[in-house]
């Protein structure tokens, strides 16, 4: 059974087909620059095929439609007829307090996406432009599944949803925390059970996915109790441009100061800020990291935040679950610097944390594999996972179909 | 030596007069309204003593002119002559990156303290004129010294005061971590190291002041090393009236909704949020914790979600710290409702901490009292310890006029 899963943004759209006989990828691309006279299409096979192409997409549909053509009839084309596509799952950022799990596509599933676009205005107006195109060139035949990245997130109690900020605002607008990243929180803290051969139900983690965006989880009872990103996924700790948490007079104190609107600041907080801020270098990890090697103060600073507040976040989040049993890092960082995971663990002595150091320095890069860092005599797992988003996608995708056909 | 503490503020003006022989509280009081046609003295002499009078006070020198006369000429009047009083200690909120430690007040310590006026603007302003007000009635022969909130949180390293945007707003503009509360978190981290018969350097130590505002700070090796509020007191924990830490979308997202500008937004978010904004009941947290008690589910609420995110703070500081030796309650809060040190206390069950809730709950209101509620099975010692800011402040002014004379 074939599954392409679906990752629309405002202006690309990344897919993966699935053969979900073994769970293997067998093509996966990205249409980028959707909307401007240079979009492009860049496509490769699993067996090392490639397809390029510079070409208008107006629109998602547009978009579509090249990918289309790149699964079927180009120099990387995978499959005959898009027949074989027996379903399709998207990726959708913001399920507000409506969608607490995947769902088949209805109008009315649509609708409610809809409805929670100013909870994620640039995401989830291009979900519902991705879906409705996929509707377009596959058929209302074809079924469609949802995934959210909030819905891991909704068994979150009041106390760590609810923001200190008048109670009329969650009934009003939902102001609250809901969380992101759920798919790959859940995929990696399934895994940390699967690997550490336990029950999900008896574990304490800290998932820790860390990237361009970051975000934090505790995973108490097989359920996410509390998670460091919030209404938007500017919360939590500092990324690659995002301030993460602040002391609220810190915006409006700049707001002041710089005369920007709520608007501006919002998106000066998303872009210009966090690592990217703070070093002056870059919001890429790697250039930061190589930076801060080659002695840059700021660089070094940034690092030395991050590597804090991760910490700060394991710990406060140890409270939350009364103790902890394992971490879990992943995301591009997460998978690819062993110095944030060594950093990271150095505070967590106090919990029994005990890295093998030199192991983890060797595996730097994880690439695909999962690998346990934590020693023998640790007191807590830790663990270096590869995240896999596209593959909780296209399960859930068959699991809601019925199954494999 | 007698020693005037006094504590201005943008419509009051509190002051304590200390006997500093015996470190006993002579006279105490308060100058309410300043600026009001209906503007009030409520003065209290150590003996029982009081003097009450409405009477307008246009400025901070016309109030100091009543303390004055409660001081000299009420039917409270606790001295002869002013000239008893051999040295004033003020209570300064905002010190900046300038003021590491207390000092003598100088003209040019006034026009540093002016300068931190952008960030601190009630505050600081009202602290200038109440020195001012006292150089005008006592003249400049009495030495008058200056203590800072954030004095005691200088030692913080970058990486626990730099904020996640851009670095220039730190040099442009001052914008990090201060931290407010200092004098408390001092005398009570001094306090508990006594009370346990150790150095303070060999303690990890959280405080918690917990009143109407609140704030939260980690001491090691004797020296705060992070604390919970930032570039104003609104961070940190949610509070009486202030929201604590947000989701910076949180304060654009609602500004946008609600047309408020960015003044406006931090208005409310100091004086409508926290836990008046979540409960809808009452800032006060004894009026709080009665609603919760009837049962009103808010009000519960807000409760929960500060003993929570207390708890979380203790537990991400326990990583900055490497480990917990004590905890402190202390300020309103912590000083007289067992019920929330009790159920912080409840989640740190993961660090070894271990209370006698008997005891704990016997000594609900400690009245001036310092207790220790961990058990002597506890592998972290618990207290609620009375705080005492004027004296710490009468203490600085005497080692700074150079001892009792």
């Amino acid at each position: 059974m074939k599954v392409l899963v679906v990752n629309a943004g405002s202006s690309s759209m990344k897919y993966q087909l699935f053969d979900m006989q073994n769970e293997q990828v067998i093509a996966k691309g990205n249409c980028e620059r959707i909307g401007s006279p240079d979009s492009f299409i860049g496509h490769k096979a699993a067996d090392g095929r490639e397809f390029k192409e510079t070409i208008p997409m107006p629109t998602h549909s547009d978009a579509f439609e090249r990918i289309v053509f790149a699964l079927t009839k180009s120099d990387a084309a995978v499959i005959e007829n898009m027949n074989e596509i027996k379903a399709v799952g998207h990726r959708i950022v913001q399920g507000g307090a409506i969608f607490k799990e995947s769902c088949l596509v209805t109008e009315k599933v649509i609708e409610d996406i809809e409805s929670l676009i100013p909870l994620a205005p640039l995401h989830n107006a291009a979900h519902v432009q991705g879906i409705r195109a996929c509707i377009k060139a596959l058929g209302h035949d074809v079924p469609q599944v949802v995934v959210f990245d909030t819905s891991f997130h909704s068994t979150m109690p009041p106390k760590a949803y609810i923001f200190g900020v008048p109670y009329e605002y969650y009934e009003k607008y939902g102001v609250r925390r809901y969380g992101f990243h759920g798919t790959s929180h859940r995929y990696v803290s399934d895994r940390v059970a699967e690997l550490e051969g336990k029950d999900k139900k008896d574990l304490k983690i800290v998932t820790c996915h860390l990237g361009n965006g970051s975000s934090i989880a505790a995973i108490c009872d097989g359920k996410c109790i509390d998670t460091s990103m919030g209404l938007t996924p500017l919360d939590g700790i500092i990324m690659g441009t995002r301030s993460g948490t602040l002391d609220p007079s810190v915006v409006t104190f700049i707001q002041e100061k710089e005369g920007l609107s709520a608007p501006e600041m919002a998106q000066y907080l998303n872009k210009k800020c966090g690592v990217l801020g703070i070093s002056g270098v870059s919001n890429d990890n790697r250039d930061v990291t190589e930076a801060a090697q080659q002695g840059h103060e700021r660089a070094q600073l940034s690092l030395d935040i991050l590597h804090y507040q991760i910490a700060k976040y394991i710990g406060g989040y140890a409270a939350a679950m009364h103790g902890l049993d394992a971490v879990v890092f992943t995301g591009g960082i997460g998978e690819n610097n062993y110095i944030t995971r060594e950093l990271v663990c150095e505070y967590l002595d106090f919990l029994g944390v005990e890295i093998d150091k030199e192991y983890n320095m060797a595996h730097n890069k994880i690439k695909g594999h999962d690998i346990k860092i934590s020693t023998p005599a640790s007191k807590v797992a830790v663990y270096a996972i590869s995240t896999n988003e596209e593959l909780v996608i296209a399960r859930d995708t068959v699991k809601l179909v019925g199954g494999i056909k």
